[in-house]
């Protein structure tokens, strides 16, 4: 194992971590708060342990799908610690269970809290919170491969292990301009988001924070109610642009070079438009009749099937209170999530559609056994390995979803409170039901169930398997093995 | 499609239901009850459909997958039909939709009931609800073959869609004799219960029926608290012959030929055991406070662990009064399911081995991408076919799951309601929790949502596939071009 570049990628991501905190210590110093200091503090510290770790460079570039996988979970956990650590200083968060809860769901996009009055928060600490989303949206291994020429070496094996979805598409050949075109288009969404809420007469920094976790996927509010109190255009606005923020990116990248056609045939946006028209219209004739004003319980609908598929996460209303019928095809829709290549979370219409098509396949081959069928998606075939891949995933999502829905249950809780937990923490969605529906919070949790839901809040984020191989044996012991390697070098 | 060999089983089956009704109108001989009368009329109608379907001889007897699945399917489906009749005609289930519930509930072996007082029947239909458990556990289909020669064609096809589990095995090389010594197996192990239950001083009746229920997993008790007020040396009887009839019979086929090391080295078996001792410890410690004696919470432990995760659904408790952290493993323990080769429905515990070893082969992947991997099951690598196709199971199932859950939401009940009734339908288990926990039953659904359970039913015994292939548009054409066809040389 080359672990030189893991420890050279880590310090990387901490520099970077290091810059990101400029900007909520200038927000401290426009609303002159004191929690600015927590800041530079940690600044200061992944500042020097950044530049400690990248004083050296590595022995070799050369990295290959394991390391990548590990210097990506890796990166990720550090992240999160440091990036919890002005929560705690600023007094705000004291609790590091708590303090690193919080973190984690912003990277990671999800969007749950443990915080029942968002609004006592001091500005730069809400806007971190909001910060982290947009992040964690894109990726920050594909920002460090944007902005650091990592000569040699193959650096989509970091690309792959951060990118939701079952394949990673390369625009270009180059990994770098990949990723420097994915973070044009993020910031051009996220800016004419911002101009639009603007133009709402939303107050700048309800604004800047609503975009970042909109466009992250996200789902922290600065406001208590998340959504509620704004004006429908705002919340159309926002709508609108979680749906867009769920789209492939691919098809955002085919429309800059113009190809249209191929823009608009993209299978996996198909169905997952008609997922969300579908859904919604089934949700809004359920709530026609207790919410008075049509265009109100159209909004509504739209807003929460956008806020749950998208795994976004954003309220409008106590959708806890809805129906049975209503809430159990939001618990779908959860499962289901964006599409693949987006900021979105879940298991991803694309896979849902290989699934589908998986099983057609089987059905088929039962009436005519010596067929051979190929599964198709844009009218090519998609590769064996991959569907291979898309079934492992499938079996080892509902293996670590039930084996943490057991774990979670330990402490008690109504089974509902248990799934809809670990499916909001899993599917990096944010509010679930009854216990921790939107209008309540996860701080009820036991610090063991918290830990648990964080490490799915993770997995969900970086698609099970580059957290989980941290697990694997054969990883301990080549790192052991080499431990003792250097003891005897010296 | 080769229709007329589908017409000939289909007749066949319809014969042996009619001679299988001799047994509930010697019942009712016995008891002298009128409702005998309501099993000879059908015993009338299925004879006569039988015998003038078998009349004309198939133009040919080979068939294919694709026939044995559809023949499955027909006779699964016009035996719960004719099965129903009696409870129609006696008046004592007089809805059609309650009455194919009913036995559908009891050929699949779940279990689940739409009858609030089954004390209130007569002895005749007891013993029918209790028979048709054992008549499904093993088999019509597996019936047919050990007694009928059906000179020609590829039998084992018939035998491949009604066995559960992920493969067949053929015990010998004639599907003939594999059938015989299948049900040999089963008739000893439910003589030997009926006798330590007898033993036990349980009335001879109540003896025969819980035998039934107990070895074909079903769980129709026959009386309205099922296994609560028989002493605990019944219900301990009743536990171990669950256990027993969740194994894999190809354990009991070695033991009958001396092999007793390969018996007793059965990779799946051995989980399945451990599974049910870490299962009933952790309840028996949970359960342990609320329950005087030791003793008693143990016996409830392991009965009830031993009941859901064979499918079974007999109960010596009301388990939805236990805590959450207890459901959420009888819910666990509902998907798990027996073993491969058993009576028992659910996924099966061979599936959930080949998907955990497939979950670390696909981490082993990650750090060794050139590494070849074989998943070995008893010492054996598995064959690449049976693993896809157990990875195409599990996204069927939960698609097929997730469908039936949302349908069933429609209605309005509460979430945990809508999830453990598709749960205990689709396993076959029975029982739920909340609206269809162990002391309450279906009845409260309406008729939509019972036909979508019956469907689950139908196909969790029949393993998803032989059943949702009637719904291929192919079938459906095929049978059109025949029908065609057939006009035409008229």
């Amino acid at each position: 194992m080359n672990s030189s570049i893991i420890r050279y990628i880590l310090g990387q991501v901490l520099k970077i971590e290091a810059l990101l905190m400029l900007l909520p210590c200038l927000v401290a110093l426009i609303y002159r708060e004191y929690s600015g200091f927590s800041f530079l503090i940690t600044l200061g510290i992944c500042g020097l342990l950044g530049i400690a770790m990248t004083y050296k460079k590595p022995e070799s570039y050369v990295f290959y799908l394991k390391e990548g996988c590990i210097a990506t979970s890796l990166s990720w956990i550090s992240l999160s610690i440091f990036g919890c650590l002005p929560f705690i200083f600023s007094g705000e968060i004291p609790s590091f269970t708590d303090a690193l809860f919080e973190t984690i769901s912003g990277f990671t996009t999800t969007g749950a809290s443990i915080l029942s009055d968002v609004e006592s928060l001091s500005f730069c600490i809400l806007f971190w919170r909001s910060f982290t989303h947009w992040i964690g949206g894109m990726g920050v291994l594909v920002f460090l491969l944007a902005i650091i020429p990592l000569t040699g070496g193959s650096h989509i094996n970091l690309m792959r292990a951060e990118s939701p979805g079952p394949s990673v598409g390369k625009f270009v050949p180059k990994v770098r301009y990949t990723a420097r075109i994915l973070y044009i288009i993020y910031i051009g969404i996220t800016i004419l988001e911002f101009l639009l809420l603007i133009l709402g007469k939303m107050p700048v920094f309800d604004a800047i924070t609503t975009s970042f976790g909109t466009v992250g996927t996200g789902g922290f509010g600065i406001k208590n109610d998340s959504l509620a109190s704004y004006s429908p255009y705002i919340q159309w606005v926002v709508t609108i642009f979680m749906i867009l923020s769920g789209v492939n990116f691919n098809a955002y990248y085919l429309l800059l070079f113009r190809c249209w056609k191929n823009a608009f045939n993209m299978e996996e946006v198909k169905y997952y438009l008609i997922i969300i028209a579908v859904a919604t219209m089934i949700i809004f004739t359920s709530i026609c009749n207790s919410i008075s004003g049509i265009a109100d319980a159209f909004r509504h609908a739209a807003f929460q099937v956008a806020s749950i598929i998208t795994t976004t996460g954003f309220a409008t209303m106590d959708f806890n209170l809805w129906s049975s019928s209503t809430k159990t095809i939001l618990v779908l829709l959860m499962f289901i999530g964006a599409c693949a290549g987006s900021t979105g979370g879940g298991i991803k219409v694309s896979r849902f559609v290989v699934a589908v098509k998986t099983i057609m396949k089987e059905l088929t081959s039962y009436i005519h056994p010596k067929s051979i069928l190929k599964i198709k998606i844009d009218g090519k075939p998609v590769d064996r390995e991959i569907i291979r891949s898309i079934n492992v995933y499938f079996i080892t999502f509902t293996i670590l979803f039930s084996a943490s829905v057991f774990l979670v249950a330990l402490e008690g809780k109504d089974l509902t409170t248990n799934f809809t937990a670990v499916a909001a923490t899993i599917n990096n969605i944010g509010p679930g039901l009854e216990l921790v529906g939107p209008t309540q919070n996860f701080s009820g949790f036991s610090p063991f169930s918290k830990y648990v839901l964080m490490f799915d809040m993770l997995a969900g984020r970086l698609e099970l398997f580059p957290l989980l191989i941290l697990f694997h044996p054969v990883i301990w012991k080549d790192w052991i093995a080499q431990r003792k390697m250097r003891k005897k070098d010296r």
